[in-house]
């Protein structure tokens, strides 16, 4: 690579785009880890983008008709932080990029949202980025249907690279993003054909230009350090109305020894070679050094959308109250005020019905209500609609010849779902519910990590959630789906027991804002177990009494979702025989987790035997059973050990003894 | 559709395949679900797959040069049934069928690997079978490499559907097998445009025949009800050195009410329109019924290929007796002699040397023995190869220009590498190793579950295990992976805490016939903590004592892999202080689990307060804190509960807690 031809080329583009892969070079050395590579490769397509394209305002870091950029390759995070630096982010401080890598600084070895403003999406889990985008550019184009122009339209651009387009995810997000047509989505395919064992055709030889193009995408291939093809190529991208993909052919660690080698990948912490490279840059300034004209240069860059937020700000302040209100409060995550309302009328509906319904059928019943009221709801199932019952009456289905449509058919995709839907929710505006059977968050896993990690308030519609799903046999029932979900830092989840618990358990949930909920739903029908009604939510104690006893407590059963039907089934048998027998219906762990030990302690005294019952493994209720510290209760589990079987859901119920009888038998074995 | 027309064109061929059709719709409708659509849309395929092309043997189900044909979508299970019933495959018997998806049969709702002989693999949950099929691929070319066309030289045939191609999963193994140039792969794409949620434009417009282009396959698109179609299609699709891509414009249900439609894809369940469906076939026959004829014709496909199996055995007889042992030994999965060996060698060699050594770079001292005395070893990385320290230098890679390699760059494709080191297992000959960093079994969830639901021995390489990763932060630390892994039934967890039980580990996990492993592994250097060489294979026995006390034992430490070093840290600070402490390593729950109640009393005795040290979450660890039953000690757990954060390793482990200090502080105030 010629760098002195690039240089003289485009002098002033050049010495800008160069602060970028200064400031790499220089935070990689200084960490001694990290990716120095990805931002020399990048930094002439960044440097044409944020300078000419992107729309932002570094004061105004939370402006929601932004443009996005998400940065999906991003062990290239050095590229990101120096780019927030040098235009004014103020979190992203000379300070910030001198300690990259460092504990109690915001530039950790990945972007990290809510780290740092500017940092649109947590990435570096390869193909996330590229996935979330389809989210956030469905999230625009609904808002810019429901609310106009004037209030919503903006872009999303993405960085990924070879890592995030062999990522299946990838191939899920967009081939949709190419059935939907988001003309606003661009994404830079750093095609600089290295990767970490090596180069790119190692493993790979998919010409990504036709893969794109067969899903429906406008694509070019340019120079991705030629910045007037750069500046070209978005001008088309922006005038074409499909998704567009842009082959930057690139050289990794451009200008340093390690250019175009998969050492090049990694940290260049060589300080001789180092001082080459900037060498060769032209670039006189020392460590963290930025020339004065260079960061006024990208400076300006920063104060290019200062004009734009604020012209957006009036035409906000110029609508109807009532209307910039409700702009106010989708961008805000605040449910509406009727929200509550509806949910309690429906609890008391429920139980006055006393009808024997799936929790899967409850849920719907709770959406038909929510969704009239709660318009910033999107819903959608990854082609399970009728099964995972998410589809009500009044919400359309989104798709190019209906953007105001508020139902997403997402295909066989599971994992794309789920990436796209925390791109809706770190958009804002929207709140996205997604369904699919319970035994596919395997599938969904990836992003269901990074809803918890971001702390990002989607609802997962988790039903035929055990062996009740019967004949489709152990590859579609869960049995650690629960204890995996539970292992989870940051994840909320419910497993309701009737319609009142499927109720409550939706109240919580969409009142969140920083957390993502799961809810583990039945297929089969479920007798309803709570039979008087109360204004109180008591699924927001994670564990509660339903029934207690009259005679001397001698067993507790603990138990879940379907299985809180067999608990009571158990406790019938017990109290027949004379033994007093409490049952604890535990719709959510991490909630009553949450609660003072006093009422844990109410809830579940020391003494009596513990029994709980759950059509899944062991793990999750060990606490609950033993106590945090040991030596509170002889205690037993009646649950699976062992993956299921296809055979009608009460014939495995049976089977597998997961019943009245087998939990009784249980607690009397263990009274002695 | 003119079913008349079809029957016309082709009456022999048409009457053969409406006997799938026939016993596809009889056997959903005795069950009352199930999915009768896709064996009525692809019966045609199958017949003349079956009929002149595939290279199978009824009675010899087993023979290792049989081809291969993957249900990838698997909900179609009947017409696998059907087809393995009429060709004569002793499982699949009429009482079978009639018994289609019920408790105690073979014929589950999809096809369940072991429970009946011609079911090559697991399928149901979607993309999965597509991409095993590219590991059975890579086994067969691997071996006809090694062995010669004359012991090894076969096809392998996949049948998949929109929902598969959709998955994520099919893009990673697909691009793979493109580059690869896997020329005895062919898939038959079922392309009938219909999904569970409507017509598949609802979600998906990508057009397949490109896509397959883009990564390399040879493609045809024809009209999948034609039977000289198809004939020749396949004819094509040997012929070419390419896998090969042949989507099938098919009618789902075929000549049912519901043909063309999303209930098509359902339990046709409707006797009436059964009935109507079958006059139009032409089927004379009663539920299950099949004419004499037609079952001639079928079992006649059986017997095709009873002749080349028999030349195949004389073939291997024919072979030296050192060459057709190995061959037999590889295929019944028996590790060499050699290898205990091998292992005891290393094992007393890393006492000596007494290094500290990061746990990866342990398995890489292990299969640097390992791989050479064991050729039936196919190891390989999700690019991560340098840090997951899987390749040896004696392997050789894996690629067109040298099929003996046995090393595979599988690209950033966690997922795919997983499902075909299932396809390979499942293939047989060929023992499959592969790695990745810890965190991403995130993406290969859904394939490493099918591992251990088949029971396949499959080894999973899983480095930088914890937040001893460091810098990568936190998307990058797994913190709830084990508690996962562990509560995953049928999965052999190991995290050991050096060179001496990383040896012990890889020597039970290649023991395995019929179980999975994983192997958690560390990025960052570990003290030896096995100071003195023994024969016996500790590991195997789960956990057991490392260190006891001279001084009455009050407290017991518990630890795995990196966490082992921490506890005899916190050891020193209890035993300094007076208080007696015993120190258990525990790699391997499972094991731990299967020993008896003696050897677990003996290691945990009734008393002394437990800790457990891990850096992950406690969840897994409750059962041993507290005992089966409660009431065994008191117990403390020094570990995590939320995410990591992005700094140098040892900088983390202080700030969060998990050191020597921490335990012995837990310890002591549970002490009182």
């Amino acid at each position: 690579m010629d760098i002195t031809a690039l240089r003289e080329a485009h002098p002033e583009h050049w010495k800008t785009a160069a602060a970028i892969r200064a400031l790499a070079l220089d935070a990689v050395a200084a960490a001694k880890s990290g990716h120095s590579g990805m931002p020399m490769g990048m930094a002439d397509v960044a440097t044409v983008l944020f300078g000419k394209h992107l729309k932002f305002a570094p004061k105004q870091p939370h402006w929601p008709d932004r443009d996005r950029f998400i940065l999906s390759n991003g062990h290239g995070s050095m590229l990101l932080y120096s780019v927030l630096h040098l235009t004014g982010y103020e979190q992203a401080s000379l300070e910030e990029l001198k300690n990259f890598r460092q504990w109690g600084y915001r530039t950790a070895g990945h972007p990290e949202y809510e780290e740092m403003e500017g940092v649109e999406a947590t990435t570096g889990p390869l193909g996330q980025g590229i996935s979330m985008s389809v989210g956030f550019a469905i999230a625009e184009e609904h808002l810019r249907a429901r609310f106009g122009p004037k209030v919503m339209d903006h872009r999303t651009w993405v960085f990924a690279g070879d890592g995030c387009l062999m990522e299946g995810v990838s191939h899920e997000a967009c081939a949709l993003a190419g059935m939907q047509q988001l003309g606003h989505l661009t994404v830079f395919f750093d095609d600089n054909r290295i990767t970490i064992d090596g180069t790119t055709d190692l493993a790979d030889k998919t010409n990504q230009i036709e893969r794109f193009e067969a899903y429906g995408w406008h694509t070019q291939s340019i120079d991705g350090h030629d910045p007037e093809a750069i500046d070209a190529a978005i001008e088309a991208a922006k005038a074409d109305p499909r998704p567009s993909f842009i082959a930057c052919r690139t050289h990794i660690a451009l200008g340093h020894k390690a250019q175009d080698t998969a050492k090049g990948h990694g940290a260049l912490t060589d300080m001789e070679q180092l001082q080459a490279a900037k060498d060769a840059y032209g670039w006189t300034g020392g460590p963290f050094e930025v020339p004065d004209d260079v960061k006024k240069t990208w400076e300006g860059f920063g104060e290019r959308g200062t004009q734009a937020h604020a012209e957006w700000h009036e035409r906000l302040q110029a609508l109807s109250d009532s209307r910039r209100k409700e702009v106010e409060r989708i961008f805000h995550g605040e449910p509406p005020k009727a929200l509550a309302g509806r949910i309690r009328a429906l609890k008391k509906q429920a139980v006055e019905a006393g009808h024997e319904v799936a929790t899967r059928k409850s849920s719907e019943m709770v959406l038909e209500v929510v969704n009239p009221a709660m318009k910033e709801t999107i819903g959608g199932s990854a082609d399970l609609t009728g099964s995972n019952n998410t589809l009500t009456s009044d919400l359309g289905v989104f798709d190019p010849s209906n953007r105001k449509g508020r139902y997403i058919h997402y295909g066989v995709r599971e994992h794309g779902m789920a990436a796209a839907m925390n791109g809706m929710a770190l958009h804002g505006g929207v709140r996205p519910y997604g369904g699919t059977f319970m035994c596919f968050t395997d599938y969904a896993r990836g992003a269901m990590r990074l809803s918890s990690l971001m702390g990002v308030p989607v609802v997962y519609v988790m039903t035929h959630d055990s062996i009740g799903l019967g004949e489709d046999g152990p590859t579609h029932q869960p049995i650690e789906h629960m204890a995996m979900l539970r292992a989870t830092p940051g994840l909320l989840t419910f497993r309701p027991a009737d319609t009142v618990e499927t109720a409550e358990a939706w109240e919580i949930a969409l009142n969140q804002k920083s957390t993502p909920s799961v809810l583990a739903l039945s297929r089969q029908n479920l007798p309803p177990v709570r039979k008087t009604h109360s204004n109180k939510n008591l699924v927001a104690q994670g564990a509660y009494v339903l029934v207690d006893t009259d005679r001397k407590r001698e067993v507790i059963l603990m138990a879940s979702g379907s299985e809180v039907a067999v608990a009571l089934a158990a406790r019938d048998i017990l109290e027949g025989a004379g033994i007093g027998t409490r049952v604890v219906s535990v719709p959510s762990m991490e909630l009553f987790r949450q609660q003072e030990e006093r009422y844990r302690k109410r809830v579940l005294p020391s003494g009596p035997v513990r029994i709980a019952i759950e059509a899944g493994v062991r793990q999750p209720w060990d606490w609950l059973l033993l106590g945090e510290r040991g030596r509170e209760a002889k205690a037993g589990f009646v649950g699976m050990d062992r993956f299921g079987a296809s055979a009608p859901a009460e014939v495995l119920y049976e089977k597998f003894g997961i019943t009245g009888e087998a939990a009784a038998a249980k607690a009397r074995e263990l009274l002695g």
